[in-house]
């Protein structure tokens, strides 16, 4: 059976990768493709790299008839997608890629991102879209919030040695690089590639980064007391991949222990041997996370560093993957693909 | 049915492209994999994008049993190659990535390359891998030598053009600019990131590059008569992707529609629109090869523009789309992986 | 005796490069900066790596008291350039670092700018600014219209060659490569480094860069009769820099003697030995532009590669060279830096 | 007066950019150059950006005749440097950019450079040669030893917290991202384009880096007691530049103005206003480094981060404020270059 698929806003990143992962998938189809501004063009002119495919004309919302559709993908920026997916027939299926679904507690989600949420009676049904840690929530769910790609990157380090009791709580850092693609295809002075290329620097210092709503939710709900964490990205010169050096306090060994125990079943969490870690170039294109300990001099104290691809795994290969049960298909069908290196 | 499979130079970057591109092949089984100098390691720890597939253990080429091999990718640098070559059982089907089959007259292979050729027994049996001009003698080989990367990029811009005598044979300049990963993994000052990253510089200029005698070779033979093209390559900083900046003298709209007429079946040559020209960054990683074609200010000069991934359509993936013919396996079976981009 | 200088348009790379050569220059001051949309704002917020200079305030143009300048370098887009430099007090020496004024031809500027020239009393007035070819002018003038840089880097090439009518002038070709940092400050998804990073592309194909104007009008002056050449820019991933693949026919021997005895007093230009070729990496930074000459295998056929850095040499290198020689100062004053390598 | 410099190990990196920062000094005159491979070529063939200089030809250490030298710039390999400089004339002041005389404590060296000192008895005199905190001791030295590049980096933005006594000297920590041109023109795998382009990742982790003996050895002396801090250094794709974010325990209004007051006489350290911080792009050829405090949303907790230039700032240019120190020159002589952006 093969699945009817929509993307809605199409012509940014995440959506161009959507349609690179779904072109070998053995059982969905795109129907649709919308694009506001980009209404009336073929996907192949806006993305040349999709030129051999065929793929339906870009065109705005209004125009699609959702009547056939299974499922739905809204790559379409924060606030628009409460707007439109609140007007989606409701037997629709949607993952949704922007920030709107996934902090649970509107007051959050209103001090973080500037404004109410329009849609509070979706977000009672929305599942938080971390595949790993709510397989059986998202199975049976209408509506996934995908992850913010920096907090899925972070969780993948954290979230089992949260649960199992064995760092210290107050004392978790966060130091992330990101390449920069997880900024989207907007014309910005800070994204020229004059700007950027040959250096680094990093930027939402200090606890501004809106990803942090989501850790301090999920770290928080998984240790059952507030839990607050510091978090400083980085921009790369790189376009893919983020990794994520983070430091906590516990014995290396056991955190090691503990991260291979949880993810000894994972398709796509890749444990390293205790002592290695991980480079985003080996996981660039791929829905795959490496994840790997070493201990520091300073006994007691451990780096964890786990490395993702943003577009991929930090989102439309989450995406898909989050599709991929929803629709009861194989979870990793589609998301196979070995990373691209060099 | 499975086609059991050996890699022998696995460490190199060609040999891990076929490793990525076979992983999600339906009908391939890699049962071998060799490296000189890294036998007894793990792919992974030589490329530890690798790391999530089951791979067998690196080993030096006299411990593999060839038994029950079906087909031998041979990525091994050139001269080496021959020398593997002719000692492998007979009934077993080869591509050959090296250069060391390539030129069917073995005065020029001494001449380009140095030294006497030491099987030109197997070189008469040896058919030239550029699958979309050699696809029935392909599919009935034992041997096949896969082309060079640059040789690959000009040929796709220019071979229409000279079979259909359209164009003056005397006069034709291939500017290439190409990604680094087609250097290999060699330890050489000049392939350092320090030495290459933004900046571009010509190599082997006025006409000293080796695949200049495979273009003297397959435009002579298209001919009919003795051609000889000029040939500048450049390396950019990048890793993967060759584009190729032709100049001739005939007619642009004749030029672009011998193009199309000639590449209209073709599964991975995508012609562009008349006018527009492509982009190493919209093939990266895929098996697709972009031209295009545009008329010069001066009447009756044209510019034919080819972009293709130097490690995938310019090598293994090449050799897979070849080795997926000699098996009688559909001709695009691994190799519909759509590009990654950005 | 201390020159005093003041940069409009100094929000943009050219203006920013200006003031990171006069910086160390000996006998210039800077007393005023203007930026139209950045006014108030402190240089050092808008460029951070001139944060330790001390610096006026940007102002608007309107703003600026120009009694004790002694010489505007206008660093302002084209258009923009004309309306500006006619209101300025005649006494008052311009550097214009826009396209405004270097066609002499008014009807070349409408044809290729696409608007009728506004200050066409100012073009009588405007000399061509690449110094090596009119240092006497420049020294004499007022008004100085800098080139293009890929035109700089073009005529560097050929303009020795033409004049001594030793290459076959109906058969140039300029394959050029440039970074991206030419095409200024602008918010284009083109410059997105998500959209150059990794890879390279034609652009301008077939003979729409407006830098052919600049090859036409002086190449033409040159050989006295028209000429028309081939010129096919591409774009690297890549901040400064360009190199021009100059394809001529002629003798290679010849053509190096000729360029090494033309340019053996200029303290910019680096002769290659025969058969070297530059890189753009050992350029970068400085106002040097290196020259070299390779004959191909073809008799009768001959490369010529010259590179330079497009911020630097290509524009407001070339600026401050010319406003030396306009104000009687040492031509190569706050000029000599080396190139930064890597 | 010109002070006669030799440089012995031309043919690295930091070879190469003293020579590009002396080639405008006002009073040095490079009389030798040394390169042991590469004894008899011309500097300008190993690193054709000096190209334009007139400069010695490179030979053997044995070849130079030290009679008139009046310093020598030693930017050997560890171990290699102990040996040639226990060898030269005593008169002569030399300093070294090599790891060999940093470390007071001479168990120290051999525990981390695994061998032990073969020279002792100069270890005695060395001046550790972080400008800014040994200026009169190096005014006065023979022999200075330059700081790691890492190590210079992680002191500023850390010596004056130290000494002030207001962070908590048990919970630093040093998350450093480096470009490539700190580890030299060496040929090893990990520092190919291919390998390191588009990508990040930690190395040395845990404690493993050398510049740790450095931290240890003089923020314990600078705090009065045992202090450890967690440094992990991260590869970039870039060729220069490095950004060391610090994470301390302190109050960060207080922290701010520790280092203002510690800087504000200094003429390379610029320090950003409070919230502010730094980017590698804007220190790039320079001898600048710039120092930004930020306040974390967790009260007590501040980031301070600190970038320079590691061939500058971080190494050829600290050895030549040294220089000029010992030389009785004003300590900012050929180092006033501002910063090469874009």
């Amino acid at each position: 059976m093969t699945h009817k698929i929509a993307i809605l806003g199409a012509s940014g990143y995440t959506g161009a990768e959507l349609i690179r992962l779904i072109a070998t998938h053995p059982s969905m189809e795109i129907t649709a493709l919308s694009a506001d501004r980009k209404a009336g063009m073929q996907m192949g002119d806006v993305f040349p790299h999709l030129r051999h495919l065929s793929l339906p004309k870009l065109v705005k919302i209004d125009e699609i008839d959702f009547t056939h559709v299974d499922l739905v993908f809204c790559a379409l920026p924060h606030a628009t997608s409460q707007a439109v997916i609140k007007k989606l027939p409701s037997k629709i299926k949607v993952v949704d890629l922007s920030a709107d679904f996934r902090l649970r507690d509107l007051a959050e989600y209103e001090k973080w991102y500037g404004k109410p949420h329009s849609a509070p009676e979706l977000q009672g049904e929305a599942v938080y879209g971390l595949t790993e840690f709510y397989r059986d929530d998202i199975s049976a769910a209408r509506l996934v919030a995908g992850t913010g790609c920096n907090a899925a990157t972070g969780q993948f380090a954290l979230r089992p040695l949260i649960a199992a009791g064995i760092i210290d709580l107050d004392e978790i850092i966060i130091d992330l690089k990101t390449g920069v693609s997880g900024a989207g295809r907007s014309l910005k002075e800070n994204l020229l590639h004059a700007e950027l290329s040959e250096g680094a620097h990093a930027y939402a210092v200090g606890g501004a980064h809106r990803h942090l709503a989501e850790f301090d939710q999920e770290f928080s709900a998984v240790a059952g007391r507030p839990v607050k964490v510091q978090f400083t990205p980085h921009l790369l010169p790189a376009n893919r991949g983020i990794v994520a050096t983070v430091y906590v306090k516990g014995d290396p060994k056991v955190i090691h222990k503990t991260l291979a125990d949880a993810y000894k079943n994972e398709p796509f969490i890749v444990m390293l041997p205790f002592g290695e870690h991980p480079s985003t170039r080996h996981v660039r294109g791929s829905n795959f996370c490496h994840v790997g300990v070493v201990g520091d001099r300073i006994a007691g104290r451990t780096i964890v560093i786990a490395a993702l691809d943003n577009l991929t795994k930090g989102s439309s290969g989450q995406a898909l993957q989050n599709a991929n049960l929803m629709l009861g298909e194989d979870e990793t069908a589609g998301l196979m693909l070995a990373p691209v290196f060099p």
